[in-house]
């Protein structure tokens, strides 16, 4: 039955990935360094964006957002707010973002901003823990955010976006006193699934941890690219 | 863009419902109601199955359980534990059950438990804000659980979901006291977005609410069925 669907999604998928060739080049030679933010809905991925645009504005760097939700653009208002270049995409009941919507919304940037003005393009992703993961961006490295609330049992099952994150942020640890999440388990089960990821314990809104996360970040930006 | 995926997607939604169709009929033949529980990863999907289960339980109704993950069994083994037939099912990827796979699980409960001995059927659904709504399984109720950690916007952010949802449950409001959640803004948009479908707030944890929400659901399953 999955195989069926998967199928049907090949032409999509292989477009997708001419998109995304496209994007990384054009990314590589703007100089621009791109994190694609992947977590379940209401984990913090926006709180984290607006909290490391903090840290890295404070290093030097133009931080721009690119906000992808199925409605509304109460976050790209957020990071507006926060001075940030703010592109919002409304998937219209799509359940993840596309290389063609991303093409779209750095043409919006390279007309407003310029694109060689901005240092790291931050993509919220749709809030799922599946389907983002079949969609290449042409992002240099992509973040999966999962917040303490929704239980240590996750990796185990949405092995797949556990697998694909380049870095794991544990957001939420702030309030883990009120949750009984198996911090050792977790670990037991990724290292497992993704042993080279690192693994960051923060709380995006009280800032435990975020020092850490944007410091190794800033080491990812300024390693030269290969 | 959206169009374009939605209309690949367009022979398998009809498919599903030719499936949907064969599988409401089978369920009402057999006087089993059946629920479909969706929530984004983590909100607690399966500890407010658990939790009615106890309840319903008490009135005298044999509840089963079909468990939908990407990957695992861990629910279905919580469910199994707490004396429930449960029927795991592995999508191996794909973000969202189908009509198929329901009726793979109703045939095995049928020759293992027998259908007709079976008076509710919880479907826990992939947590998913938006893909599961598409598919429908020939429930009699769809249940959305937001928990409170997830935040207040996020009926304005999937809207589909909460839209089409028959009953609306606020879950983890023990732990409101550490989250910034506003009920006031959340119950805002939803007497837009769904005015009619009753909303409970409780902890499926601590029990709190859970005698509300078992009541009418109780109410639901003994009413006549047209």
């Amino acid at each position: 039955m999955a195989e069926k669907t998967i199928d049907i999604a090949q032409p999509v998928l292989s477009r997708n990935e001419r998109i995304a060739d496209r994007l990384r080049t054009r990314f590589s030679e703007s100089g621009v360094f791109v994190v694609n933010v992947l977590s379940s809905p209401g984990s913090g991925k926006t709180t984290t964006i607006l909290a490391s645009n903090e840290r890295l504005r404070a290093a030097g760097l133009t931080c721009a957002v690119i906000e992808g939700d199925i409605a509304s653009d109460v976050d790209a208002l957020a990071c507006k707010d926060a001075g940030m270049p703010a592109i919002q995409i409304n998937t219209g009941g799509l359940c993840h973002l596309e290389g063609n919507m991303i093409e779209q919304a750095v043409d919006a940037f390279d007309t407003s901003v310029g694109l060689q003005d901005i240092d790291v393009i931050f993509i919220e992703n749709v809030g799922n823990l599946v389907c983002p993961v079949d969609f290449d961006l042409g992002e240099n490295l992509s973040v999966m955010i999962l917040s303490v609330p929704e239980g240590d049992d996750k990796p185990l099952k949405y092995p797949g976006i556990f697998q694909h994150a380049g870095a794991l942020l544990l957001n939420k640890v702030d309030v883990a006193a009120a949750f009984d999440f198996d911090l050792a388990e977790y670990n037991h089960v990724l290292d497992d699934l993704n042993p080279t990821a690192p693994r960051f314990e923060v709380s995006a809104r009280h800032g435990q941890g975020m020092d850490a996360w944007c410091d190794w970040l800033l080491g990812q930006i300024e390693a030269p690219r290969v």
